[in-house]
């Protein structure tokens, strides 16, 4: 594994190649690639010299050629999502952290994704399921296919994830069945991909819809009920900051008021002795 | 690691001792333990042999004596959470699941937690880092801990688990610096701690601190920000259920309204030459 | 207008045949008519006298049998709602009272209502065009009808408000054209009203209707863009309770989840030249 | 009253010196008072000449030279308070439509409000207590008052309205005791101003106070609730909007994540007998 990855046995102290997160507010942080050929990174609250930070720790501050202090801190996968390349909306922390925690995907989980976007839940996916898990992800466009492979290298994740750029009905007839633990449908028709992931889900496994409207939701829900998964959920899930001061404490102004209803099921299977009269199996 | 666990390498068949979670309908479910001796397991949908169950594949349904279908279901971490037994008020999973992604901890990390209550945050963290992590828990109350490490166990995860039945507080002395990546408080008074989970935090390693009430979350933040932490942020985090049926879909009309505030923020460290200087290090 | 009614001119002092709102605790409030010869009032903190309130001064304690207090308070418009007979869901005060300032009805404003159900909104909106104004509200069942009037009698407010037992699309004929301010639509189908509610609006008037499900709201939103109301606009409105106490303050653990949408626009109406050739005037 | 004012009077058609809405779309409206003697006005779709407005019709639209149409809608106080000149945070419709309802405030109330500031709200319950009630309210700062006063005026409301420039509480020995149905507080400080408001409200009276922040609303409950009034309740309101269109209905990407909590109660007074103990009566 490569020194810029997210990798949990690197050493505290910043190393040569290494991806640093510059904090200098909660508005303004950066994520560099730290380097002794580094060019001066210039910033608003001044000049940061990037070869001097190697050799320095996390958590220490540097000063920047206005006197401003920037801590050096370790990105974790959230960050490099939220300092990724976009081409396409991302889903946010607040719903793909649900998506891991209901589902129960943990290292060693395999995971199927279609689209895979800019890589943002791909990325996620994969560092909870490293070292001895995979995110097989789809994408038929290939300039976001291309995108995501180059946010999911940044982080260092690679080796967890097998891009596909092709579209995952295509790309069924060749897929192992009851295999994967988890599949996540990010598509403008997830009911469309209800019949592949019930057919290469575990049994039990959870199917996760990332639904920007209603009507999406609605369809997608109704086609989940239809004999193919039970324990049927739909959940939206909105996420205040608060501004906690001394004596003047109070949520924030301005709030995201939307980014997408998640629906979840788990996969039914029929027994040996009923599995010849229905259509699911 | 014994059968009843989350293991990812359980067969897809259902064995003996295995734990699984019996699905009726959303509010019926039992997470129950089958074994050829088991006893008729009652509900108000009629009677189901538990010892039918083994050989079954998860996902399969079996009919009650009142011809109900009960799904099989392997159950994850959240599961076990939903159904441990409670002494105190537990953190819900749409909370726990952002300390996880919002702190970065996977596969391998190192969590240290006080108080463990009623092992829910304890069970859920275990699960994402196993199997080469560790969640480090204290608990003064020696019930509290009792339980958690009862719901721990059933959960298959006690060995990816260091209980203490101490404080946080008292402990401190005899911990590794430096060591954590996450250090989880979720006490009455979390500013007391704050110089202990800084201590033993990884320098840039996450804080996360349980505070149901703005005047906790208002004193914990501004505790934070002396000096200690950098990245300081708070949120709170809402979830809604949405019924989402053919022709009228909507919100549930009850919703949970608060579970708590999460204030959280990142180590900051001295530089080797500055360290005589600081009390905080 | 009778003494029990919400008349703004009634002295301070409770007089004989009022109505007054008991008020133990937040959950434990009680509309009661007092009279010389009322029974005893029992409650699980002791029993009144509801014949020695008269006379006292509203905002005084009595104390009960078992030394509690309860105050006696003067009821207004969403007293009467919230202790109102029901046989069907009620729009929430947080709803109407958005439905009034948006609309900008106020004294000698003309409200057109379908259907009436439990009158809370008629109440609210008699309460508010009072006393030059009226509320013209229609209800086809006559079940609903008649616990809706015997709610705003008890209100005092039945002068300003006509109830018709029948549908608004039965009596449309006979309606005023270009004549309310607003016109409030609470049935399953609103988008069936629209035309009606377009006809006997003044110019600019507003529409506001009530949806509890996405669909409803969908559908009735794009019904009234299509030519007949402009600034169309929908909402959703939450209300939280707070608990504030010193050094413990948060917001209640529960919550209603959902009520309705609102969707509301405003009358387009076509030129004098241009009339001949629109299907909406 | 002169004619751009609110009146419910007015004819239908626009008049001289009349203010009217333009509408283009929801983010491009417009509010202008017509006159034979107005300049062209200019807006991104052309321009539109308001002398030819006079005659037409609310609700009718108009062509720029664009060629785009523009409506003719009739504003009401929301309107007027939207479009306000501005110094202070303004409480929003959500909020103080809440105030309305809960408080029972309608035709012919007493209102008494510390401060003014902007004149949103002082706008809004002129409407509602118009014509046979009042708002007389306080504003220490003059250029405050003054903005205020032309806020006021432009809706045509100041006939209900008793403007005064000092604070409530240097003004508080004149004032009627027993007098008001509604006091409403919108300073920094409301804690400071209970006893005022305790003294002047009527029996059971309304006490709302305006708190942006947590502390406030914790210490003014603490202090309401000691003894000056019962009922106390704290909500904090939140308003969604939402996109509805055929087959993509969602809410809005962006919300105001937050303007104030309210904090109210309704006086407590003492019995005759009782009266002479108490320092609240």
């Amino acid at each position: 594994m490569s020194k810029e990855s997210l990798s949990l046995n690197d050493s505290d102290t910043i190393q040569e190649g290494q991806r640093v997160l510059l904090y200098l507010d909660p508005r303004r942080t950066w994520l560099v690639q730290v380097s002794k050929n580094s060019i001066p990174f210039h910033t608003h609250a001044g000049i940061v010299q990037l070869s001097s930070i190697i050799g320095k720790k996390f958590g220490e501050s540097v000063p920047t050629t206005l006197a401003e202090s920037i801590f050096l801190l370790r990105p974790v996968a959230l960050d490099f999502i939220m300092k990724s390349e976009r081409r396409t909306q991302i889903v946010y922390p607040k719903d793909f952290s649900y998506i891991v925690s209901r589902s129960g995907i943990r290292g060693g989980s395999l995971v199927i994704e279609c689209g895979t976007g800019s890589g943002a839940l791909t990325t996620y996916f994969a560092s909870i399921v490293a070292p001895d898990g995979l995110v097989h992800t789809f994408e038929a466009r290939e300039d976001f296919s291309a995108i995501a492979q180059k946010n999911v290298a940044k982080a260092g994740l690679t080796q967890y994830v097998r891009f596909e750029n092709s579209s995952l009905l295509t790309a069924s007839q060749g897929l192992r069945e009851n295999f994967y633990d988890l599949a996540l449908l990010d598509t403008g028709d997830p009911w469309e991909l209800l019949k592949v992931a019930h057919k290469v889900l575990k049994g039990s496994g959870f199917v996760f819809c990332i639904c920007p409207t209603t009507n999406q939701l609605e369809r997608v829900v109704e086609t989940m009920k239809d004999g193919m998964f039970c324990d049927v959920e739909s959940v939206e899930i909105l996420l205040r900051q608060i501004e906690a001061r001394a004596g003047k404490t109070r949520p924030s102004m301005r709030m995201i008021g939307h980014t997408c209803y998640l629906a979840s099921g788990r996969k039914i299977v029929q027994g040996a002795q009923e599995g010849a009269i229905t259509s699911t199996d």
